[in-house]
């Protein structure tokens, strides 16, 4: 009888310190991402472009096509690339003919990035409808003109079919129709974690350093600006892109108000190199910059190793993509611009 | 009684013609790609290199992985893009910096090219594990040294256990294994087509016009060079670099003795712009124009659009792939190298 009141206390005290870091975790505004397929539909779907399968299969085709590009060589995905965790790896953003961004600007991961408030560093952007005409027409990045665009993409019969089927057969084909339909694709590429298993209620879904780490998170003020279901995603005063700027990587000062977008840490473990501008490639010296830059404290290296091996928690399970097969250019197509 | 004896007699005509016509291509060299997985397996399987499960999934992802380049931005899928015919769609191979290929080369599909007597378009490699070592390591292709690639593959633990489960524990990561390994996951990549269909005895998988085109296709004695299995992907002698020379399109002069590798024609829909230098982008006008240049004949607007529809009917079907998420980098992987 002792013994068993003995295992039920310990169970007990178990469940009521998980439940009580899960617990603090949402007061200081951490949220999971929900379990069921139906309510995350709900958290991503956009009544002004409700999400259809039609346009998924669409979207994607056209986020993996290099044919809105210029050149015909880069793709959304070519900088966003969803098998190396929405990203492309490198500091700066390199674009067409070799470019890299004139800022130093480094490419975000498009997982979840239906959860930032805002698009761009620099917040510019309301939503993922509005971001993905950006880098399709940008100079250093696809450097395709609004209309070479169209004209692609009208020249192709398939993609004709398959806009008819998305939006029916008096649909107009342009730009914004383009990158509506890229968006509702980005919409989807959602990526739930052990994390939020644990937040939806699973104690055991982390380990007991990976819980460690997350008390360590709040306890030293990350949740200031990582938090709620993106964990990041909102305009912050972001202190070091002042400090960076006088390191030679660009000239980026963040929106009107010297405001930076807090980058999701969802995946953070796969999208090194860190920052606005690339420049920290090691996860931990990265969360120690932020202690020290932001926060203005000091985050010795057992701390610095525990916030990582939570932040390690956040990488989640990727959509399974069927790499599209592209419909095939007929002789209407405008061709590649490369130079 | 009498109705009936026409049909029976239509029937057994149409069925005469049907296979005169395939019999007949036969004949003239063209073979079909076998139906059954069993038989598709022995025929691209190197006993060398055996193929397994393990070494396609991790061939897959290293395929795909850009950071089997310097820059860590171009992967072989770049050039050889599986979503579109396994090439890129320019006329010629723009890599690392952004620099063209100096000898003004089109990338060549990479969809079957297990089926090619000899690889590169001088025919100088034997097969894909010798390919593969090529573009990677080209300075105008992928420009990654051998040591950078062993460097950056080993520091990526997931991709160590990858190799030990597809070779054995006692593997060593070597450039050649690399190169051996994505190998095995291009030796997958083939393509069945209606004609193979047509080839294997079903009649009714050609139309009556995709017929026409292939008699006209035999006739006209383009299976002198474009045959067997592969229809191409074999050494012939070639005009055409001659002539485009003065077109100023790159000093390519074929092997020792003046030979070029024929291409495959499947998937020659999706595959524009042809030749070995992209310098003609409709399939009609280069019909017309290896007519000239290679047979001495002139190729009618009739007959080069009956051919045409028979090469479309080459359009295989493409194996369905998973893109694959790919192991994060570490920090002590070699970081990229852009410039």
């Amino acid at each position: 009888m002792k013994l068993l009141s003995l295992v039920a206390i310990a169970a007990l005290s178990t469940f009521s310190f998980a439940s009580g870091l899960a617990s603090e975790a949402k007061k200081a505004g951490l949220k999971p991402i929900p379990q069921s397929q139906s309510e995350i539909l709900k958290l991503v779907d956009d009544s002004n472009n409700p999400i259809t399968d039609a346009k998924i299969e669409l979207g994607k085709k056209l986020y993996f096509d290099p044919r809105l590009s210029k050149s015909s060589l880069i793709s959304c995905n070519t900088c966003h690339n969803l098998g190396a965790g929405g990203a492309d790896g490198v500091s700066a953003a390199i674009g067409h003919k070799w470019t890299a961004n004139p800022h130093h600007l480094n490419s975000p991961t498009v997982y979840n990035s239906v959860l930032n408030a805002v698009q761009f560093w620099d917040g510019r952007s309301p939503h993922l409808e509005d971001q993905a005409q950006g880098p399709i027409q940008a100079g250093p990045e696809m450097a395709a003109p609004k209309e070479l665009v169209v004209q692609r993409v009208t020249s192709i019969p398939a993609y004709v079919d398959e806009f008819k089927g998305a939006y029916g057969d008096n649909v107009k084909i342009t730009f914004e129709k383009i990158a509506d339909t890229i968006a509702v694709f980005e919409r989807t590429l959602i990526t739930p974690s052990r994390f939020d298993d644990f937040m939806n209620g699973k104690d055991d879904a982390l380990t007991k350093a990976e819980k460690e780490g997350l008390k360590t998170f709040m306890d030293k003020g990350c949740t200031t600006c990582h938090n709620d279901i993106g964990i990041g995603g909102t305009m912050q005063p972001f202190q070091i892109a002042n400090k960076y700027k006088f390191a030679k990587t660009g000239d980026f000062k963040g929106d009107a108000n010297g405001m930076v977008k807090a980058p999701t840490l969802r995946n953070i473990e796969e999208t090194a190199p860190y920052f606005h501008n690339g420049k920290i490639w090691s996860l931990q010296e990265a969360i120690k910059e932020m202690g020290s830059v932001q926060l203005g404290i000091t985050i010795n290296d057992k701390d610095a190793a525990s916030i990582e091996t939570f932040l390690k928690s956040l990488t989640g399970e990727k959509p399974q993509i069927i790499y599209p097969i592209l419909p095939p250019s007929t002789n209407s197509t405008p061709k590649p611009d490369a130079m």
